[in-house]
């Protein structure tokens, strides 16, 4: 790909893999904006987190090549891809990671399992800002049309403002039509948790395995400052995902206890 | 496995695999305290974060039991131990989740990648206290003996005070000898990233394969208040990490420039 140092480089990834709908979406939406790398798992990786690849080697191919798009898959995690295009595929460092769009949410709780947040959060740990994207529908052929519209807002608005140090963002769509969204709202992850409801089965050979199932339960769905609320209402929800875990209250709390216990 | 309810129930796990050292240890820990549940991946999971397993069925063993001691492997990723026996195997809640100890560190933004805290955090998100455990020493044999030391203490105080909602421990111990440790300190996670080395090699068929190495590069070498410098300093550090990754700060900026721009 000749580079046009005219227009902005954007890395795009995804965990649905290479095929998956919604990175073709998220391309097209990107290649209208800037020069486009995209480098996406060889098949889908759902619930891989921030997992890396250290036990195994990685390979690279190149799919297809266009003026102002390469597109490649990868063997590994969506946290591989972003790390390998960042070393091996890129001459500079991009304006902006674009990360999707998923299919199904990754509201919630649902962050720290999901690997298109993950390679969102691994752009942030770059210096890259960076933007997760999901629609509420799993299906494969969702409607993206909303997604496109209010997508186009927010990563529009992020190439110009940036975004404050270690944070990325975690963008949730409602799978409905784009006259029926309210908007854009700035949300916290709502507190809530996957309740496992692992489905026992017996194989042809009498041994028991397990499926992971279950349903998500929310903890404050009354509370209107979550994305979950917002998803519910018909808001697009934009939640500041930090890439520093610690949490400074806690950090006062524990010192004071240990100090007052002695060494 | 008879239940002693004088005892607290204790469950334990790691990512280094169900014959690891360093699990050993940490059930020997774990038995002087309460009766333990141990399960634990079948083989080395490194690196794989909050993974889960989606696509797979997951397959558990009993390897041991004794007077209060059940151990389990499991084919699946710390994060699945977690959930397998919060919905299989616990009878009752325990009143801690113990995950390591881990050979190396998991200070700074190891965090991410980490499988024995991913194990803590998916913990926290089920309300048990937890706490994750490492040690500076990447070889098969560390000397746990000042982790079993100061861990200990970790742990009862753990026990007795409890931890704030939506918060886990990611204890880190120096591979120093216990005479030489300062104490304990409560940090933050300092600011760094693994910086990628893609070693590219080329396999027998004449296709090109990358390994996944690097090195970690310390932003703030001189912040005192980091679990880095803690570790460089011979203290064990202890990092409240937050299950919640939405940032306050943040919300209040995106809020103020979303609104500025109008719908």
């Amino acid at each position: 790909m000749k580079p046009d140092n005219n227009r902005p480089l954007i890395l795009v990834t995804n965990d649905d893999g290479v095929n998956a709908p919604g990175l073709k979406t998220l391309i097209e939406m990107a290649v209208k904006i800037g020069d486009v790398i995209a480098i996406a798992p060889d098949e889908g990786r759902s619930g891989m987190s921030h997992a890396i690849t250290i036990k195994y080697p990685l390979r690279i191919k190149k799919i297809k090549e266009d003026e102002g798009l390469e597109l490649w898959s990868c063997s590994g995690t969506p946290a591989d891809c972003v790390k390998l295009a960042v070393n091996q595929l890129l001459d500079r460092k991009p304006a902006l990671l674009l990360s999707g769009i998923n299919h199904g949410s990754n509201s919630s709780i649902s962050v720290v399992y999901s690997g298109t947040m993950a390679a969102a959060i691994e752009g942030g740990l770059h210096g890259i800002p960076s933007i997760g994207l999901s629609v509420t529908d799993f299906s494969s052929k969702p409607d993206f049309s909303s997604c496109v519209l209010y997508g186009e807002k927010i990563i529009k608005k992020t190439l110009t403002d940036g975004l404050p140090p270690g944070i990325c963002l975690n963008v949730n769509f409602p799978s409905v039509p784009a006259g029926n969204i309210g908007g854009i709202r700035i949300c916290r992850q709502a507190r809530g948790l996957w309740i496992e409801e692992f489905d026992q089965r017996t194989d042809p050979h009498r041994r028991d395995y397990y499926w992971l199932t279950g349903y998500f339960e929310n903890y404050e769905p009354d509370a209107e400052d979550t994305d979950e609320w917002a998803l519910r209402n018909n808001f697009v929800s934009v939640v500041p995902v930090r890439t520093d875990y610690s949490d400074r209250e806690a950090m006062a709390k524990l010192t004071t206890a240990y100090a007052e216990a002695g060494p």
